[in-house]
């Protein structure tokens, strides 16, 4: 059997042990898969005392992931450390510069610095594989990269932040406001330190990106991505958009159109019947289309020690198998700079607002849309009990351009019957 | 750039004139993307005057697809002609013999010669690629075999079959019987010329055994599957079912159980709210569960022109790009004869029954099962209008082995209260 394929290690969180446990569980089906044994020679984590679960003891241990990445006998290099910056970076350019394959669960390293990484590994003859950065458990980035390589991709979709998904559907199941259900989820220890990664929309925004990048053959510009958090997303807007045969989502959209690349990452209403609108907790799900295949939904588990392990193993075994295929699906060289679409598709739209409840106050609003030329697909007065001067007013458009909805939303103050600032939300047709 | 990987492309139908589209539409994209260009080189089908919606002056044409097979400016061997013996096997193996690698489409060519032909294509270092043999344009094939290559494979599910998934969820929708909507489907061009290929589950059998091969690294064994079409659906268990929260699919399901490796395709209740309960018409989904990664959902369009060219595209966009994984996952030679596990796993069953109403009679039926060691979850009773006699009972017990519901159902005719044969039907736990 030819040598044995040797990983360092540097990360040893949860998805680090995670991979402890397969690479030591698993020896034998790696190895009869890969036709050569998957063995673990150093490790490297910033506490060696820490106690963890899984026995260490037979790996080298280095204090400096840059050391790990250098060492003579390690093949692949992998990192799940996180960050952006820092050690992180370093380590996977010092693996690069040494001549080793990385793999990395790292979306924030690769959204900021992926061009360059995957240029300097490409020059080296080197493969960078980020699976586990995208979707956790879910195959994605094999699956557009390569399963769907024959295909124009035509739009990208995905329900990517697991916290996010989790706190918007105890919202609505609950009937609970975001506050409540942020603290329940800070508790139970679902977000980040810096919990603006996952409510802010950061961290999907990040792996939107990277999706981008491959399906358009662009290179990553996290820059360019229109974000927006669930922050504002009301219990209010949940119930109502729910009335109206919608669910309130954080959907990351892709889509190469004649006005440019249009990256979103922002609260939608999708149909309440839909594979993404059924989609409830923490699963993540990613919607690919293409010209040829049509329509393909991806769905699994979006974080956790063992879907986690699985992407970053998935990679080492496709390393070990001989597999080489560039970082974003072509020479890194040879992605382009996408032109940032300055506004997004017409689409319809959700709109609730407060109306005073008076002759004539709905054609004012009607008349405003309709100004603006946008027409009205479905419209609901809600008279709520002891507010017997105000009705909600909630209306569904049809295909608005966002401008145009803008202009709607700037015009209501002015008719005097809008109470306070109406709320609209895009409807992203799936 | 380097040489272009040539394609010898036998069969033109509705894949076939597929792959032409595509090869001629992406030329660039394909190039960008496998670092070489992907040419079509010759082509190959029994009609040379047929009209063909595709352009094939630029091809050689061969009457015989072996002498395609064998032809000095082909690489790659595409088989896209179909059946198990014939042409399709000569063909594929010329290929082999010829040092050519081969991506076919063909499931029931691999069922049945599977082993055989990944062993002699891998004596002779070439590969055999088969994404568009199951599932259409959803790249399972992939996923299982490489993204989820680090994990010890717990249970495989799918429906696999579009007609069948469409008579079932056209029954359920429009309240039609099995028969009309069987002949709705033959006129719509959507049936086998051997409907039984379809509708009695022999062409989802032949993905199921593909697809445990991979998950289990055992020796494809169709034959070993328990079969079990959908002609005795009725739509009275459709309704019923609805009623109790259950939809009725064709599902596939493989597992690695200590009584041997389990392979069924036949007529299950899956939970309505469950992604398999509400895949509606032509549509695949395949459920991948692994230790590691939990459980992966795919869905997408199992069949037509665009997705399964799209799965022969992948395969060949994978040989240039240098890929060269074993046709299962390992190589063929260690594949291991598995042993059929002689009974099913124990699951919940959906009984239906028609009693005559009278005292005591409901009692007989649970003693008899009770007698069988089989415990009831849920009972209903539906006294039907005219008939007063009789009354319909629906019963869902708790978990049972197969061999204890043939028993009751075997005892039920001697309570002498059960009216003509019980209708029994697995519930799968998705």
């Amino acid at each position: 059997m030819p040598a044995p394929l040797r990983l360092g290690l540097a990360g040893l969180g949860t998805v680090g042990i995670g991979v402890v446990k397969i690479v030591q569980r698993h020896a034998d089906l790696l190895a009869a898969r890969a036709g050569r044994p998957v063995v673990i020679t150093a490790v490297s984590a910033r506490d060696r005392a820490k106690a963890r679960d899984a026995d260490l003891s037979g790996y080298a241990w280095e204090t400096d992931p840059v050391a790990l990445a250098e060492r003579d006998d390690v093949d692949v290099f992998i990192e799940v450390m996180g960050g952006s910056e820092g050690p992180a970076k370093l380590a996977t350019e010092a693996a690069i510069a040494a001549g080793k394959d990385v793999v990395t669960a790292n979306k924030a390293l690769l959204a900021h610095h992926g061009q360059a990484l995957a240029e300097a590994a490409e020059a080296a003859g080197r493969v960078i594989r980020f699976e586990a950065a995208v979707a956790g458990g879910i195959p994605v980035i094999k699956a557009l990269t390569e399963g769907l390589a024959a295909n124009q991709m035509r739009r990208v979709m995905g329900v990517m932040n697991g916290t996010c998904n989790y706190i918007l559907t105890r919202m609505a199941n609950a009937g609970l406001p975001y506050e409540t259900v942020f603290e329940e989820a800070r508790q139970l220890g679902y977000l980040e330190a810096d919990p603006n990664l996952d409510v802010g929309g950061i961290d999907a925004g990040h792996k939107l990106s990277l999706l981008a990048a491959i399906a358009f053959g662009t290179r990553v510009s996290f820059d360019a991505v229109e974000l927006e958090g669930i922050g504002n997303v009301s219990i209010d807007d949940i119930r109502m958009a729910d009335d109206m045969g919608y669910h309130i989502k954080l959907l990351g959209v892709a889509q190469m159109t004649g006005r440019g690349l249009e990256q979103r990452m922002t609260p939608c209403l999708v149909p309440a019947e839909s594979p993404l609108g059924q989609l409830q907790g923490g699963t993540n799900m990613v919607v690919l289309e293409g010209d040829a295949v049509g329509q393909i939904v991806l769905r699994g588990p979006g974080a956790g020690e063992g879907p986690t392990a699985s992407a970053v193993m998935g990679d080492v075994m496709d390393i070990a198998r001989g597999v080489r295929t560039a970082t974003f699906g072509r020479p890194a060289t040879s992605l382009v700079a996408a032109i940032p679409a300055k506004s997004a598709t017409p689409a319809p739209y959700y709109l609730r607002m407060t109306l005073l409840d008076k002759p004539g106050a709905l054609a004012k609003v009607a008349t405003c849309l309709g100004e603006a030329g946008i027409s009205i697909d479905q419209m609901r007065q809600i008279n709520q009990p002891g507010e017997d001067d105000n009705a909600v007013v909630l209306i569904v458009t049809h295909k608005a351009a966002p401008a145009d909805i803008a202009h709607a939303l700037a015009a209501f103050p002015v008719t005097g019957v809008v109470q306070g600032a109406a709320v609209a939300i895009r409807i992203e047709e799936v």
